[in-house]
């Protein structure tokens, strides 16, 4: 068994964006030599998200607004996680999108139906986070 | 290590439905003969889901009576994602389901508790749309 | 191919609490003896969740406040699963929070940023509930 661990980073310019992270997870694919096993890619920080859906600008901001709706970010007296710090919104809005992927490595290859990408979701951005990939296989 | 993958089709007649496919799954991981591992299961598209939870026909209504009320499907002008689509509901509604679930493999068996169950969450169908089975293991 | 497998027990007073049981996953990694591969820790009741966040005593306040007005307890009329039983908003909490997490094993420790913790999530407590540990590697 192969096993192939790996670190990106990202540094977002706003508080919320997404990320597609794709290119970045299929190069540490092909670094690591696995052609049948899994890959996991998690988001190390919990103010932030690792999650597969479509790459469309529309979509995007559709979800930047129903996240607002179900978790907004102001103000930020509503929340307790707010004494010291203002980005308790960050955490539920990770939560809804989800921490981790697990994908299937197939051939070599990422093993996607036609319109699945990987994308980072910074919730609580302008510092520098990491992302970890982890894939296991032969 | 051993891995194996198959792909399991659906077609839903109406637009949202839960489909309990632990048959299928289980049927999967009978041809794999793994008897140790983890088996990865996922949506294929961006629309749809795989999660688990209990197969009960009124918990079936709540969820899609819960998921109306998170992201409702109409008016379609609501999302900026609906310009030549009508979907971008569905890609709410698979978010808050899941894409995809981990299950263990222990005894060449489905490593589950007393009522959990494999569903394929559709919530945008009436067309022919697939599911991944991916196990390693030994 | 080392596999380990361990069930974990837990038995919340309250009808929801969140425990924060990275110590009993960390010590189940110990016992399995892998030093590179996958974990995964999932609730095997389908009213309870594995989740990874911040050990934060406000956050989970604010988690508790945010999930009652997603899906809330009552009044119990409000969902047609409850015919007999009185949990769907937590089969719906729970799915808000996430059945499991899959985390990267790399040199016999559990591949975590800074804050991970891994917490099991009680939505339907006052009995004693498992929690399944399955570990792949080697």
């Amino acid at each position: 068994m192969k096993s192939f661990r790996k670190e990106l980073y990202f540094e977002v310019k706003k508080r919320r964006d997404f990320l597609n992270i794709t290119p970045q997870v299929e190069e540490a694919l092909a670094e690591s030599g696995v052609r049948e096993g899994l890959l996991l890619c998690n988001a190390m920080h919990i103010t932030a998200s690792v999650f597969i859906n479509d790459d469309e600008a529309g979509l995007h901001q559709d979800f930047e607004a129903w996240l607002e709706g179900l978790a907004p970010e102001k103000p930020y007296s509503r929340y307790r996680h707010n004494g010291y710090e203002d980005n308790a919104d960050a955490h539920l809005k990770r939560t809804v999108m989800g921490r981790e992927v697990v994908v299937a490595v197939s051939g070599g290859k990422l093993d996607f139906g036609p319109w699945e990408q990987i994308f980072y979701g910074e919730f609580d951005g302008k510092r520098r986070k990491r992302v970890l990939v982890k894939i296991i296989g032969e």
